[in-house]
């Protein structure tokens, strides 16, 4: 078999059998193999930055990695965004680059770059594999690589793809969960036994049931407060869930949650920072006095927390939320009638994709109590995750029905995701809040105003207005084969949303409401 | 004054006075700023490949850098394929990145990343501003250095950029334009005069009408040819230019043009290669036994070739292009159709934009004696160049019509480019070759094929095709403010174009012809 064939294999054999495609003429060997191995599915995407969200929305869903295949070092690049906000999820990946022939780069041909340095922003392993002969075991490194929660890039020069002397590797062995740190565990114990004010941050792993009901039985047993970090990769929510809080975005509403605490435990966490710094304000959230004890990374944070409730709550059983929704609003749509309207109409089992950024205030209330469901989120802060991220956990759990909730400006970094969703013809439905700018920014203005600089004046205004001209998304979702509506009322927003989730396929509910920022 | 006001001040002294940008949080004072510097104009862009795209198609139709304004690490990773674009074109940029403020890195907030590492990947020049007080000359350098045909990126800390004791910088006295190595043209000189078979290549600025001139009069006087490099920068042609043959995109037909070529003259333009390697074929395009002369480098090729023409051909007239124009063809629609209704009606002083691919297999012949006009051509491979750097030409030359040549495959990587042409009501006019396949891959799969690789199966084939399901850029294009319509008959499309070059303000005409691989 050639070379690719051989990576085909290799990844299949260690469980890796979807790839998120975007290929070019240095990839053709690859893209051939694909008939070779029939258990690869391979998913086109239209543009890099797709392929690398929708392998991050999988890998959040489906517990383990996607191959993305991506063209030299400008398709890379357009695949960093998302590989940013993996690499903040910690989610595994294997992106395969294909590459001039090991004797072609020489030349310094016209796609030639440094995809090495590249690679090197965005990823926790990188390899360039030279020979044939090394593809396989390559090829099952990178997957090892992956699993321990990093982005694998393995860079696959077009004559190793070709080369005929390859052979596949078997499979590696499945690697152990990571250990609880006994040491980390006694720290904690003795800061939520000391009856100091303690707070337990949770991430990681932790955001899922058993980490939740780990961390609210240590609550409830303890005082302890509980709180999940802002941007969770994966946090499961909803009726017979533990209900944890989220730490705020803006840093004045996370000081005011953490004001007074004396112990904070990060459990598979980061310790809480602003997530940009203002002129004056501080870097540092935590509290001027406060200890802070590392109990978990975010792999193995829940098995952690688990240590710590059978320590510390051993009869206790984890208060789990109760089904309760929102009433049906009527009327104008708002941001907070659209929650409304999601609160009381989300399915059972859904997986919410979450870059509403603004428009999203009121969504997290909406549904607290709505039936269980998973919420993937921004990790990263790089926008246009969203309708890629939502390709990729439709594919990866096709029984589930998935709802992106898509601010408009952050949509029309990869508008072109929605494409992929019809040509799989995925489960989603996409509700894009359209107000009409770039309202964070509006937000921010407004802040940099407050904070000394000059009023911002119409040019400045002008360069947030996504209002001139209005995007009309429904005509740019129709024309990428996805059935659109436009809704201005709650009414015709509960209707659009209940058909949706009747009829298969994607759909897209543009929702006109008003700017938050005025 | 603040450091951002500084700074803009000090790019408008500089004589850059247009800014793409896709602005974010930490960019916030640079957009307040913009009010304070009425002379800067502020072009949003809904995704940064456009702004990086757009300022490349600016610069080379301004001979002057333009700004861009992008987000942090993840905004310059949506970049990076124009800017790799920019980089093979010899562009003039100054790319700002804002970043997070200096003493904000160290908290590795989820934004953080390694810019530095990100830059150096497309730019010539890269520094990070640190103080204050060094913003206005780190900006002056920054646009110096561009000067010289690269991309210039400052990274901006928030806190320099939000500093109020900063100072503008007095403009840099203008570069001298680079000299001709008289060793170099020694040596073209004795190649020409040697009798033997002659092939002079040009590129960089001697595509432009000097140095076509002075290439032909050398070549009528001496017997040499005269070849083009595969994708200029900007190659000025049309009735009453000198008329030049490109160099071929694939390596087959370049190594004809090159057979029995005893001297190869380098002016402006790098030694033949192919673009991609294929299994058995040679990558350097140079006939063997081939002597190499590199002449000049892209800025100083048209006075390296004026030096040749002085000596060696005094009284010779460059021979030019006639007017010459197709006839308006009639019935369905196909490549070729629609290349000769672009010669048959392409207006005087046009701005070619090309990322037309395979689609565009015609349009070079029958464009050859339309009115002269200037090509700009996708210079690094990385698609997703064409609308973003037809918004950039139409800005920097407002009173030319642009005509974007632009396949289906490409144009969506960067879509939302449309947006930003509707926004500012360029007049362009984009003729959208939907052919509903990534045909040149098909065309390099069959090759691959013919190469000895097993025939391409269905999911390979499947894995190129466009049209499941159908893209329909109408839709898609009056979604961002565009208005388009759809040809499928000669006639309608020479209606239609007609119509797009009267009007003033952008439009899509989407040209449905057949695939060229079948």
């Amino acid at each position: 078999m050639n070379g690719a064939q051989a990576q085909l294999t290799t990844l299949v054999d260690n469980g890796v059998d979807v790839c998120f495609a975007n290929p070019g003429t240095s990839e053709m060997h690859f893209v051939a193999a694909l008939d070779a191995v029939p258990q690869m599915r391979a998913v086109l995407t239209l543009f890099e930055g797709v392929a690398t969200g929708a392998a991050d929305g999988y890998a959040r869903m489906a517990d383990k990695p996607a191959a993305v295949l991506l063209h030299l070092g400008p398709g890379l690049g357009n695949g960093v965004a998302n590989l940013h906000n993996a690499r903040r999820a910690h989610t595994p990946m294997v992106v395969v680059v294909g590459d001039h022939a090991t004797y072609h780069k020489k030349y310094d041909a016209p796609l030639e770059s440094d995809i090495d340095s590249l690679a090197g922003t965005v990823s926790g392993w990188v390899r360039r594999t030279m020979h044939p002969g090394d593809i396989a075991a390559d090829t099952t490194d990178a997957v090892a690589a992956s699993r321990a929660g990093v982005v694998s890039t393995l860079i696959l020069p077009a004559d190793v793809s070709w080369a005929e002397d390859a052979r596949a590797a078997p499979a590696a062995p499945a690697a152990e969960p990571p250990g609880v740190d006994d040491d980390a565990v006694r720290a904690a114990l003795a800061a939520l036994r000391s009856g100091a004010p303690t707070v337990i941050l949770i991430g990681g792993d932790g955001t899922r049931n058993p980490g939740l009901a780990a961390a609210v039985r240590v609550a409830e047993a303890t005082g302890a407060k509980v709180l999940c970090e802002t941007f969770p990769t994966r946090l499961e929510r909803g009726a017979g869930v533990p209900a944890v809080e989220r730490l705020a975005y803006f840093a004045e509403a996370a000081q005011a949650q953490l004001a007074g605490t004396a112990n904070l435990i990060l459990a598979g966490a980061t310790s809480p920072v602003s997530f940009f710094a203002y002129p004056g304000k501080p870097s540092d959230l935590v509290p001027a006095g406060c200890d802070v004890h590392a109990l978990a990374q975010p792999a193995g944070a829940a098995a952690a927390l688990e240590q710590l409730a059978d320590e510390l709550a051993p009869g206790v059983t984890a208060a789990v939320a109760e089904l309760a929704r929102p009433e049906l609003p009527t009327g104008d749509l708002t941001a907070f009638a659209v929650a409304a309207v999601v609160g009381a109409l989300l399915p059972e089992n859904a997986i919410i994709v979450d870059e509403s950024n603004t428009a999203g205030i009121g969504v997290a209330a909406a549904t607290a109590g709505a039936p269980a469901h998973d919420v993937l989120t921004l990790t990263g802060g790089a926008i246009g995750y969203g309708i890629p991220a939502a390709v990729g956990a439709a594919i990866a759990a096709p029984g589930r029905p998935v709802l992106a909730l898509q601010a408009d400006g952050s949509a029309m970094y990869t508008i072109s995701g929605l494409w992929t969703q019809a040509r799989e013809h995925l489960d989603v439905t996409t509700v894009l809040f359209n107000n009409g700018a770039y309202d964070i920014l509006r937000i921010e203005l407004q802040r940099v105003g407050a904070m000394g600089a000059d009023t911002p004046g119409p040019k400045a205004q002008d360069l947030l207005d996504l209002g001139r001209p209005t995007i009309d998304f429904v005509k740019i979702a129709e024309g990428m084969g996805v059935p659109a509506r436009r809704v201005r009322t709650a009414e015709e927003l509960a209707v659009a949303l209940a058909d949706a989730f009747t009829e298969t396929g994607p759909h897209l509910i543009e929702a006109v409401i008003p700017s938050l920022a005025g």
